[in-house]
């Protein structure tokens, strides 16, 4: 059993605040967190970087910047402001990715195409901030059911794609089992982002789906993903980084945040009990 | 305006029998059909032959066989079983190719790759008796959020790969707009299946899904589906048949029968207009 490097995502127990969240990671010592803007800007920014700094948890990821496809002009330089603002909020909180959630179809269009070079303009102009202030940005691929309204990048080998046209140091992947588990391409794909993983999440997927697509995340056992195969791929490309538990179920919300700790982390080293963390080679 | 090539699935007005859905078809001077199992196993095959060569309708698909995924031998037998009966009655039927859905995870299963495998082996059982018989099996890759209980060939290209395997008389795969869409590797599998294509399905992506997600699909034109893209790429293919308008909505099978008919035929007259049929080049 080994959960060192176990991080819950803020998500999976929505109903806490910050604080509770922090209480609840150290109540059951889980060594890392995912976070969330909305909870941050809740908080207040130096609050909240406080609080986390006196948690001693480390942040593996900030969730999440992204939404870069708009016709309007005007809407384009929002997103662009408001990922700037995620970026120092990154720092601040000394994240180890921001994840980018790229958005889906320009509105009244249906072309995929140009909606991913609008996504790709749009990170670049991103780059050179995130560079400056030593943020990750973790361009994140999501399950093709929501290509359309959410995330026209819908392969992780798109995503990949995208992140090798930038520098090393400031443009990754973040790999979540939910998001790619059916692609008969993933290992290869996760073999060639080598060097590129900046985060890695997981969640397995429920079947039947429930009515809102977005809560059909379970805990990891329940449905249908191979969590070690999937791990191993992400380790032999070198990922060292934690591995963040990230489930939306409005069940798992509904439980008591302490069973639902107790269950993260019981899975965890359960599902992945065999998989030796920290590289393939020196479990 | 061309619909000679449109072809209106017995999906799309599930409520009609079989004799209903091709008097609908010959009111609205649609050219062809593709056939349900379930609407011929209720007309007898027979009488389902001869009441379509009497209507003088083109079948473009008999659907479907397929569902190979089972840990019970048993049960493969009896899938083995029911696919050799579908093949004979496409062949009675005269229909230009048995779509096959492969079926998902084998049960108490993960291991997406074994499931792979036992659909090659599969079809590799039935391909003498429809090399025999002249019936041309298509193998159709099904949308990601129905790979762990539907179809783990789950992009067009698990579906080519497959087919690849199999003489081009026997094995061919279908393509289906719903489900391939969100496919950055669309158009060039589609390229790779030049010379496979043996079946071609129309339904569009509304957003948001319905809470049954097999029942997502729209009319032409009324989501995020880029139609004459795709049809493009089909045609460029050298696929010569006929384009199926499948779309499983229960507010289309509420509508009046005829309302959808002609919504169907001037959609696809809308939708596809400017899309030359009968190869690109000779529109």
């Amino acid at each position: 059993m080994d959960t060192t490097r176990l991080s819950l995502n803020q998500a999976t127990v929505r109903p806490l605040t910050l604080a509770q969240t922090l209480r609840l990671c150290a109540r059951h010592q889980i060594p890392a967190v995912g976070l969330w803007r909305e909870s941050i800007a809740a908080a207040g920014l130096a609050d909240a970087a406080a609080a986390v700094r006196r948690s001693g948890l480390h942040v593996s990821s900030l969730c999440r910047g992204g939404f870069f496809t708009h016709a309007d002009p005007a809407a384009r330089e929002a997103a662009r402001s408001d990922n700037l603002a995620a970026i120092e909020e990154a720092s601040v909180l000394a994240a180890d990715v921001l994840v980018l959630v790229s958005g889906g179809l320009v509105a009244g269009s249906r072309d995929l195409g140009a909606a991913r070079r609008m996504i790709a303009d749009a990170i670049a102009e991103l780059v050179p901030r995130a560079r400056d202030l030593g943020v990750l940005l973790g361009i994140e691929s999501l399950h093709p059911m929501f290509c359309a309204d959410r995330c026209v990048l819908s392969r992780l080998g798109d995503a990949v794609d995208l992140a090798l046209t930038f520098p090393a140091d400031a443009v990754g992947v973040v790999v979540d089992t939910y998001n790619i588990w059916w692609d008969s391409r993933a290992g290869a794909d996760i073999a060639r982002a080598a060097g590129r993983i900046a985060g890695y999440q997981l969640g397995d997927w429920v079947v039947p789906l429930p009515r809102d697509m977005l809560l059909g995340r379970g805990h990891l056992g329940d449905g249908a993903i191979d969590f070690p195969s999937i791990t191993e791929h992400v380790l032999a490309a070198g990922y060292d980084g934690f591995a963040e538990v990230e489930i939306f179920n409005q069940q798992v919300w509904d439980a008591p945040p302490d069973d639902t700790a107790a269950t993260v982390k019981e899975r965890f080293a359960g599902v992945l009990g065999p998989v030796p963390w920290r590289g393939a080679g020196t479990g």
